[in-house]
């Protein structure tokens, strides 16, 4: 059955016209006036933008003996509620395990996906099991990028030798280093300095990830790949000290890419000075919310391309998960929600104010991770071949977001009150209707899991210039003999 | 008469691919494999390029009693020779002078033009008449660019309450302006200093015009750009100073674009030095060649984003002219040739190192400046409907640059000697072979004038968030009665 | 009549230890223990420390018809009153004035100073004239500091060209030039824009001078004085545009120093917000107060040296003279008070936080000034055979700061209300008490003119780097015929 | 026995005028003029400035199973015919050592010394008898600094846990954190690397520590001090990354110090590249030698204050022992010399060009690291009272350096060739000659070591300010019961 989506605006990274759009087969067909087909949308009025990616999720994450509450049912429904068509979970090997076994459980609770969905591999520990199985993952599994944690210092965190021989290893590979930057050294004593001075609110989680402690590894991380020949992905950036890291890496040549989350751009740590425990407990996530000058910083970044992408670190948990952390800020699960409000957050704070063009909103909502990933443009386009993963977006539409009416399945909205003007008419999903003014169609296992090659333009280049600029043996005759 | 290329891989601003194109009435009419037509170039082994667009050139300029030897005709000759399909030339009223008038003068002269052009008002007076012209040039004349020059002291130059006056109209009219970024008191100063020390050879003009004095002047048309409310376009950016007052800029949102010249990536300082006057006086351009490490940070910034664009400043004076400054430096005819070179060179050391992907090669070379110019995707990009400009580029043809086989007019090239591999097989402008391995096809009279419309995206959403931004009125009730 | 300071702790800009202090003929005779003199004051309990020097007052300033309240006997009173012993005041020529002519009339004033003083020339027009004055007023009149002001259009203001002229006389008759930095086009043509806009309050003030606009000239001067081979002096340092152009020349070598004022380290824009008019008109002054992240920057160049000095540019008017600017901001006198209340509130606010410490807080009141303004150790030390310019300062005694204890003729104060913690028990000038427990002693015409000497160290310093370093010639033989 | 130098001019940091010094019992007994002792030493022509302070040596210090050359009588001789008047050696505890233990051995061997001296105490390791023992010593031995090797894996370095438990000690304490900042895991890998390409020369010794290697451990140092509530001092602060962290951090109120040393500031890393294998390998050390850019940065932080002091870090191997590294450069011995020629260096270099003045001059080599280890002004200072440690200069006397005429115990000379211009006449320790014209009077023996007490002002300062802004805790009632 074919679709037609007529009447709209198409809106791309680099474009902004009117024109229909034919779907078949779950692909762009053709672009054009006066296209028929067997069904019709109407986007009068409307922009159609290719559908949202959102590369940072975490689907029923175990986290300290339980799992953040959205699965990837709740999940990948609260993204296409959102407008967002993709998303790209992490899949977490617990120390020692195998990264292929970690795969086949992350593949397993995946096949619950209403929408499109990858998968980063997470670097937790490191050995010889570990170098050999990552090429299998690369070249075998569709996978090519990694993450690494330098923080959460005895579960997740890599010291920096693992962090250069994981690097090497993405560079030989043609893969990505993604990092968590944040010295887990350092907050794990601030922790229990806290702690031990009576500090065990939720704000304490806040004093406990000072910005400079992040801008520190998000420096640190770059030094590294650039020592190891490849380029890298900062998750959550949430300050300057983090971004100025970035800014002057890139403005010396190197590779790096920054990703602030929706809601470091939007909501600020006086959250956590609430005297509501439960309110600033929901707002716990690493790094935490931080001071306005730090959200300048960040949108200053997506506008002039020294931030790329805007992502959510959607992991869910409920107040009653919270709760855990009563009387010991270092126990409440880290993480909030967001995949279903980023895409209209981002418009209302970006577009609505001009800090954004439309065409940057698509840039740093889709297509500027689908180039990073390597899978544009299959996804972040509208072309004829690539998925019809797309929004119909009604730039008039205003809602006020609250948790009664979301799709996340945990009781509460980090943003609740905050009012949008910009809303998903339809979200389609390889050309399904997977939501449509906020009702979502699609079902389970509607997703499919997109594998990702390696090599990617910007890999190929730096790896060139490396090798150029690579040190070189000075030749001498006439060495003396050693002692 | 149609006509397919066919074989070759399609490299845009973001995608690479293997395809064919069909071009019908100048236009691509079909991008896909197995593509038939009446003529079929073959491009096996070669990139499929847009066209080169160069924004900065300046064909048949009169300056000091002459002018400057290239018209359109060798100029664009030069061009299409090299791969780039569109030049935007500088009017320049002189003072006094009517624009409109100004403007009838240079569409005279670019009717010999063999490939595609536009043109940049120049505001080097200001008066009523002109704020009025304005109006007429952007609503009437498909102009949406004015330049100012900081330097030229008693000719060009304007001030900064002339800047601001244009900068503000430019708002209005949904315009941008361009600055040439020299200090041009301090310029004429250091000039007649020099001269009084005795310092009158070429050498001299790169003292006259430290890497600082650009700096500055770059710093303050972005703040009066700023508080003008308009996005700015710094064209010939040299060295760091300038670049960092850009990156500065941007990382506070400002909508600053900068423009290195091919010239100050591949050639340096060291050039004055040259005990050859001629060699040293054919190379005096302003701003001068800076140092090495001037020449890392231009690069760096076209990666990274920072500056977006490389263009020429195509101004060619024969050696004959440049003696008219033997014994005084300062009656040297600024300027260098570069229109045929600037493609062959920034992929040799670009994309040939590593320094650049192919992509950005693209986005640098053409389609950066169709965005910025809003002539995309006319021109710049390859999509059904754009014009076919394009360039078959063969990355393993090589050749050394020599005067002597330029299409350009003058008697030597900067570049002399130098070994460039990648180079244009075919130049398209509108769908007809313009060049073929060098040899230039095109006609006088085969280009267009192209039009650009104002209001471009990024005018639109900075005008948003200076309204929103603007300062506000404290409403008091009491005041008491003045003095 | 000999006096000994029995029993305190001096206090200078690298010396902490406890000492009695013997002083003869107005000059410290003696630093040891167990000193005896004619008159004993006690200090128990006290700092010892140098006088406070304020190098930027305007007594009875001329200004739009009117002249600043506070003339050189009630300005040198708040002096004291607060600790400070010595001013530095603006000599201001009117256009086409002789040098030496305003020179005249401002001894003529300064007659009525309670404590030493000095001047700052002002150079608010050029011709060979002036240049020739400058080198009397230096050498005959022991002024080594030419003040230039970057803004107030149509009045003091000068341009590029003339500020390079000037600052490259004062680099050879070893001088150091002085600038208000403001772009002043930009601010004039900013403020008729306001009023246009129907914003006619003080806030709009604020308004008109952006932190940029600041920062630009700033930036500007630096460049200027770098050609003219000179060091620099920013008055008044508002805000982190023009801190950040002083931190990068800084640190490309250049010889720039810097020196905020005590109101914008302690109040902040919000002042203008206030719905009094009368508050908001008081609190006008060039550069205008900024928000407090402005302020956090100030406070960290102290500490760190990229500022050096904290003034008041005391420049006192009364309410009524402030109502000269209802209905149009442009009107209202620019200046507020600040010389009783300045070290008392740095001590407050910067000892008393651990921003500084106490050798800091002489260093930035005193020594350092002393030394960029040549007088040191005369003024500005502790030390055998220095003026015995003092003050005994008790680190617990408070006060509430309030106008209607003041030494200043105005009828307001724009610190009222704010509580200080560290107060002069003593102020000695010359060996004189000129002030005791706040009650000033000193009388009209006990202070003297200090002559100032040019080249100090760094002057010299900068000529021989800037010698070896500057342009030479390309020696060629067969230059060829000139056209 | 007293003393007078008559006749020359004296200078320290911030002064200069003629007098005469009287000296008694090892100290300044007066300063004035026609002072009269029991033997003159004539200064006519010359400066008087305090003795040089070298805070960074190694003597006979055990590495690799060798000890450095220089021990403490040929290093402090070498030491005091250059001008310096006392060096801080680092006392360096093996793994698992007492701290004590070790400051015996120490003791024992600087016995020999001709000139005072002082410790810095390694923090080589942790555990809670290091975490005693650093009290002891800082209470009861004088020692007010720690040093922390970043680098040096497997030997002397410290993780980022045992850096912050070390620093948090040294805040209680009232000492100060030293740093060898580069990230020891990165060097190691990289080593293996290089010897693993083949690249076993002494040049791949500055392979392996690339300055961002340098710059991240800097920065990551700095984070960790300011999380620790200390100051810090960076010690041989070689290139722009790192001197950039520095900048940065105290533009944001840090209260951090930088050390470049003689070497850096002089020589460059071409020097890997000569021929012969003994000139590249005597010129290894940590961090190598820099590119030309590194070295004008330094020059710079000098004179602008971002860097304080100029150090040698002298660790003086001979060719024999270098040549332990024949094959393997991770073998050659780390160091080089430098005390008796860091002086008369930095003289020609600085004070001669114009880039430093006098005082600056006395300020980086002997008042600012006084002042940083809280011995001034007993050291570091021309008053009366303090220590007779002083050098009489004669800014025209010449040599060149040679490896023949040096105090040095070793066969060469990192310098050999350089002609410099300022060389003592005479070298004064606690009031006796130690040296006259190159020629060492000093003994065995002569030297005192120099205790240091804790809590200067700027960990005072500190403090205070951290106190201020320390976490606190939200009040909050109706916290919900915990999971
Ligand atoms: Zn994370
Ligand atoms: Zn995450
Ligand atoms: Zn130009
Ligand atoms: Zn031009
Ligand atoms: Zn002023
Ligand atoms: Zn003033
Ligand atoms: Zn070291
Ligand atoms: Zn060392």
């Amino acid at each position: 059955m074919s679709m037609v989506i007529r009447g709209g605006t198409i809106v791309t990274a680099d474009l902004t016209y009117k024109s229909d759009i034919l779907i078949e087969d779950g692909k762009i067909a053709a672009i054009g006036d006066n296209l028929t087909g067997d069904k019709v949308i109407e986007a009068d009025g409307c922009y159609v933008m290719p559908g949202g990616i959102d590369p940072h999720t975490h689907m029923e994450m175990p986290f300290m003996g339980t799992y953040s509450e959205d699965d990837f049912e709740s999940g990948t429904k609260a993204a296409v509620a959102g407008g967002t068509t993709m998303v790209v979970d992490f899949c977490l090997p617990a120390p020692n395990q195998s990264l292929l076994e970690a795969l086949q459980a992350w593949d397993n609770k995946s096949s619950k996906a209403v929408c499109d969905y990858s998968f980063h591999m997470a670097v937790t520990w490191w050995s010889e099991q570990v170098f050999d199985e990552m090429k299998t993952i690369v070249q075998e599994k569709g996978i090519n990028t990694f993450k690494h944690f330098m923080a959460y210092k005895g579960a997740l965190m890599v010291d920096d030798d693992e962090m250069f021989a994981s690097f090497s290893r993405c560079s030989e590979l043609g893969a990505m280093p993604l990092v968590h930057a944040e010295n887990g050294d350092v907050v794990a004593t601030l922790q229990q300095k806290l702690l031990a001075e009576g500090n065990n609110g939720p704000e304490a989680h806040a004093y406990s990830r000072p910005v400079d402690v992040e801008g520190e590894a998000c420096n640190r991380a770059i030094m590294i790949a650039d020592m190891a020949n490849v380029p890298l992905y900062i998750v959550h950036v949430s300050c300057e000290p983090a971004h100025e890291a970035i800014r002057r890496a890139r403005a010396n040549g190197k590779r790096v890419f920054g990703e602030p989350l929706i809601q470091h751009l939007i909501l600020d740590d006086s959250e956590y000075k609430n005297a509501d425990w439960d309110h600033a407990a929901r707002r716990v996530m690493s790094p935490p919310f931080r001071s306005k000058e730090h959200q300048d910083g960040l949108w200053n970044g997506l506008a002039s391309g020294s931030l790329q992408v805007v992502a959510t670190d959607h992991c869910a948990f409920t107040t009653e998960q919270k709760r855990m952390g009563v009387g010991d800020f270092t126990k409440i699960p880290n993480g909030t929600g967001g995949l279903e409000d980023r895409m209209p957050l981002l418009w209302t704070y970006g577009v609505g104010t001009g800090r954004l063009t439309p065409n940057e909103f698509v840039a740093v909502t889709s297509t500027n991770i689908a180039k990073i990933l390597n899978i544009y443009p299959r996804k972040g386009a509208i072309l004829v071949g690539a998925d019809a993963d797309l929004v119909v977006w009604d730039p008039k539409a205003s809602k006020t977001i609250t948790a009664k009416h979301q799709q996340s399945a945990i009781d509460y909205n980090v943003f609740e009150g905050i009012e949008v003007t910009g809303l998903p008419r339809y979200t389609l999903s390889r050309g399904r209707i997977a939501a449509e003014e906020g009702v979502v169609l699609a079902k389970c296992g509607d997703g499919e899991f997109i594998a990702r090659e390696p090599y990617p333009a910007v890999n190929k280049a730096l790896s060139k210039w490396k090798e150029i600029t690579s040190p070189r043996k000075v030749e001498r005759s006439g060495i003396p003999a050693g002692v």
